[in-house]
């Protein structure tokens, strides 16, 4: 931005060329949100979730460390940044990725939320109705079908509702309907008053989006902790949970999450300004398990071979019938799966990501407690999900954490020093999944960790952070945080686990890491990681990092999608019939790739990773 | 019967030729219930609803008394008989009215229900699916799907079900369904045990019929006193509580209503020995305001002009909304209406009449608090409702009471003594509805009565029963019971404004009394009452006895034939599409008819109508 003198400057949202007042010094995010414009900032401002990002056209200034964590050097040489880590500095112009939900699609590749168009299945209309009298004994019911035109199912809550609704406005009313029912009825004009959310119930966070029906503009987002968390950290806990206590079990299950839900819906309908009540769709992707116990349906069968689940298909039902808080008859949807686990929110990510309409031969890679994998080789595609165990999540780590203030979240070297970003800025108290990648990936490249997963003391002066010795030995990376020999095993387990899988996936495809155009992160937690980190403890295949592509949470926007245009539906049926899915605990080859994926690349092939990077970059 | 010595005889029964056991002297209605056979007695073997007939083909009994009552002389003839009113005194052969629901058709009318044919548009079918495997990890919904054939709407109760009925019973499963939606799972096969309501929602009465679904048999049948008559007598009344009381009035008139309903539910249930849960569908008339009420819908604007209801036309939904016995979500519907007085029991009536399918000119009755009248003439119907006041009920009669223990019931004269036939037989302790039609047309017909309705004493013996003078005036119909003068005037009233209702029918359709071929009384009460007395009163307008046809409970024989065909449902639709509605509020020439009506018919009027009667018979 360029500097200015004094107290007040002017920021121009592009393409429309809106000029908002902003004061110097202001952070950046918090001027864009005080003008009412919808920047998604899940972490609220903290720097760590990466979605607040803005592209400056002018005035763009030094990128921070924090941009390099979310965005790669084409993005940042494009103008991209994330708004909560600057400060207005002077006068500048730029574009809001919050306006269209897009990512930089200009780079590599193509993926986009188009802006204008909007049908999301639930509309509002105004009527005024002449009222009953000598001549016109219609019945309420009647008269309102023959005014709307159309005979749609009248629920019974909106039958009680009628007559008061027309004799307390003098019979001028809004009907809230989708394209076979009327959802709502409301007292004079309230065409304009109808909004939507896309949820993406993670094993770990909730994620909310609020949507104008109306206009189509994203409105608020919103994330927070499942709340299902209290009871276990991974799918599997919990549905032995909900085994051990039956039907109550379930039962508390699906009361935690429907909490949580309800207090993000609330959350960022409070920020809008609008009542809970004016929500007329959901849209929802996550895990099978997750929607099965959002819907208190018995997920127990998922967890034991052959793992199936009761619903795999997308499933509609009232708001009313799980006791939400949106209205009574809003139209809920949860999105179909491929299987037991491959769920609803690695389809809506195929769906963000356009997968299978391209030539090109992708991977679309999801990292958690489950890896789930997505190869697209010219319209045929591939599925697989690969257990990787609870590493990333920190649960098996001996000062593993979530990604809360106090945990190291990036690990770097520079001039033989080592650098810890810590969450919230102050002491570090953890390590989170991606400070675990990014530390161990450093050690691999020093050498302080070798291609079998041992700490071994070398030359680097870093050594000397080193103490005790084999299954006992552990590296300091602060005053109190340290990583131990167990915690690199317990991370060569995941990475081992889900390269193994892309390993299956590409044999079954008949293909090799070569021809293999492009690597997508989706998942708000993949996001988070480095490519360089995951490239270089062989995670995944050797590629250019270039050709790694992150795309935040591509769950939460293909529920996006979903949610704003009904019309999209079909194209995620389309998805899941032409993927084949592929069960790796059947496949004979899995374990012995696994034992092989355990291993560490080795120096000479980081090194050529290092080279082609740059030949290529 | 032809008489027997010795303990034990058969009765055969008739088409299908089987015997039954039976003791002589039992009696014949309490006979063919220990066999199980299904007699309908709402007021259980009391002789007060003349609904238990049966039609003998060989050995029929003397008619007795109260089978003239509801018989009349051609279906004496054709040999039917009320079974509770004879004791078997030999053998005999017998048709079962309750088989097929029909009445005697080859008398005069055409009216039948089709015995053999069913469709409720409920079914259960048994399957046996395969269990998953490593080769079919198909979801089980998608399982069952497949094994259905088709993708029907799963409600989230079903899906919950789902997986432990699937893997508790070996994937074996009856599947209960409509033609588009899942209504409930059972473990293996219950396919024969699904059973369905028909409801007549009566202002007094709660008629229930209970019919096994796949055979279309009747099982059972009850009637019971609705327990809003605690609230109030008539629908005025009713609506006036709820609107004093607000929303919990309403909702307290239909909490009454629907523990009547389970009460007689779970009572039909009981004496078949099903469960409650076994019932799947349920079919319902009643008046507009009755319906409104068990559906909790403000009735307000149906007692005020222009007397608008809010729902006409029939409504779906599923019992679980409303809080029935039967399964969670069956399909329970009510039937649709004319108007906001003309009702869904008048429609099913008149669908069980048949009426508008002949080329006959033809006039439907339903008489009580409003008495609804029907005019069809040549395709072309009419209908009105006319407020007869609460006279026909005992409401504002001195000794007015329901038709209970202790009423007079029929009110007769011969050798110039008067006799009275007392419900339950033993002392009298006030007068019914069809008493006092009863008593005020024997006092007119021996002149007791004038034609403008006042009680005068003539040389007839009777006239010493006649106590006091004027307003004061009173007749001694027993020891404790007497019709006062006040009571005759309100009956006029109420009779008066019948007849207005249909003079002005008859001049809307530009035809006169002697084009009318017949006149069917539908409704348990107007069924009660002596076709001779409506004559006699002037209530119906002058013609031949015989050509008076009393229907019974139309209302829910028509309920019955919704709930054993839903191909039926369009024909109900028609009938009000062909059906012209009046007003009678806002027809000038009412009031100068109803005046006129309030008379009674001349000495000569009477005779004529007695010679009719004896020339055309």
């Amino acid at each position: 931005m360029n500097k200015k003198e004094g107290g007040k400057v002017k920021i121009t949202i592009l393409p429309e060329r809106r000029e908002i007042p902003v004061s110097l010094g202001e952070n950046l995010l918090d001027a864009l949100r005080r003008n009412k414009l919808n920047i998604p900032s899940p972490c609220n401002g903290a720097g760590t979730c990466g979605q607040c990002r803005v592209r400056f056209e002018q005035g763009a200034p030094t990128p921070a460390d924090g941009d390099r964590r979310f965005l790669n050097s084409q993005e940042i040489e494009g103008g991209w940044r994330l708004s909560c880590l600057h400060k207005v500095d002077g006068e500048a112009a730029i574009y809001l990725v919050s306006q269209t939900g897009d990512l930089d699609t200009k780079a590599q590749v193509d993926i986009s939320l188009k802006g204008g168009e909007i049908d999301p299945g639930v509309n509002a209309h105004f009527f005024q109705l002449s009222p009953p009298g000598r001549n016109d004994q219609r019945a309420d019911l009647l008269r309102l079908q023959e005014g709307l035109g159309q005979e749609l199912r009248v629920p019974l809550p909106v039958l009680r509702k009628l007559p008061s609704i027309l004799r307390d406005s003098g019979f001028s009313l809004t009907v809230v309907k989708t394209e076979d029912a009327i959802l709502d009825l409301l007292p004079n004009d309230h065409s304009k008053d109808i909004y939507g959310v896309a949820i993406d119930i993670g094993t770990t966070t909730l994620a909310g989006y609020l949507f104008d029906l109306g206009s189509g503009k994203q409105m608020a987002v919103h994330a927070d902790r499942n709340p299902q968390l209290t009871i276990g950290g991974d799918v599997i806990s919990r549905i032995q949970y909900g085994q051990e206590k039956g039907k109550e079990g379930f039962a508390k299950l699906q009361s935690l999450v429907l909490h949580g839900l309800n207090a993000l819906i609330e959350k960022m309908a409070g920020e809008v300004g609008i009542g809970t009540s004016s929500i007329y769709k959901m849209t929802v992707v996550g895990n099978p398990t997750m929607l099965h116990l959002l819907l208190n349906v018995d997920p127990t069968a998922i967890a034991n071979s052959p793992y199936v689940p009761v619903l795999r298909d997308g499933f509609a039902l009232k708001a009313s019938e799980l006791g939400l808080v949106i209205a009574p008859l809003a139209w809920v949807e949860t999105l179909p799966a491929i299987s037991g686990y491959v769920g609803a929110d690695i389809v809506a990510g195929m769906l963000y990501a356009n997968l299978g309409e391209r030539e090109t031969i992708e991977l679309l890679l999801d990292i958690g407690t489950n890896g789930e994998i997505v190869l697209a080789v010219e319209g045929r595609m591939f599925a697989c999900s690969t257990a990787a165990g609870p590493a990333f999540e920190g649960a098996s780590i001996a000062q593993g954490m979530s990604a809360l203030d106090g945990a190291i979240h990036r690990v770097t070297i520079e001039d033989d020093k080592i650098s810890c970003l810590v969450i919230g800025g102050k002491g570090a108290r953890g390590i989170c999944g991606s400070g675990l990648l990014d530390a161990v990936a450093t050690l691999r490249g020093i050498g302080l960790i070798d291609i079998s997963g041992r700490l071994c003391r070398t030359e680097h002066p870093l050594s000397l952070r080193i103490e005790g010795e084999g299954t006992e030995a552990r590296f300091l990376l602060s005053d109190r945080v340290y990583l131990t020999q167990k915690d690199i095993r317990e991370f060569q387990l995941a990475k081992g686990a889900i390269r193994a899988g892309i390993e299956v996936m590409l044999e079954r495809a008949g293909i090799t890491v070569d021809d293999i155009d492009r690597i997508l992160i989706g998942g708000a937690f993949g996001s988070s990681l480095r490519p360089e980190s995951l490239l270089r403890v062989g995670l995944l295949p050797p590629i250019n990092v270039e050709r790694i592509i992150s795309l935040g949470n591509s769950a939460g926007q293909g529920a996006k999608l979903v949610l704003r245009d009904r019309k999209i539906a079909p194209r995620l049926q389309q998805l899941i019939e032409e993927t084949e899915y592929i069960e790796l605990s059947f496949i004979k080859s899995f374990s012995s790739k696994f034992m092989k994926c355990i291993q560490f690349p080795t120096d000479e092939q980081i090194l050529a990773l290092q080279q082609q990077g740059k030949e290529e970059g």
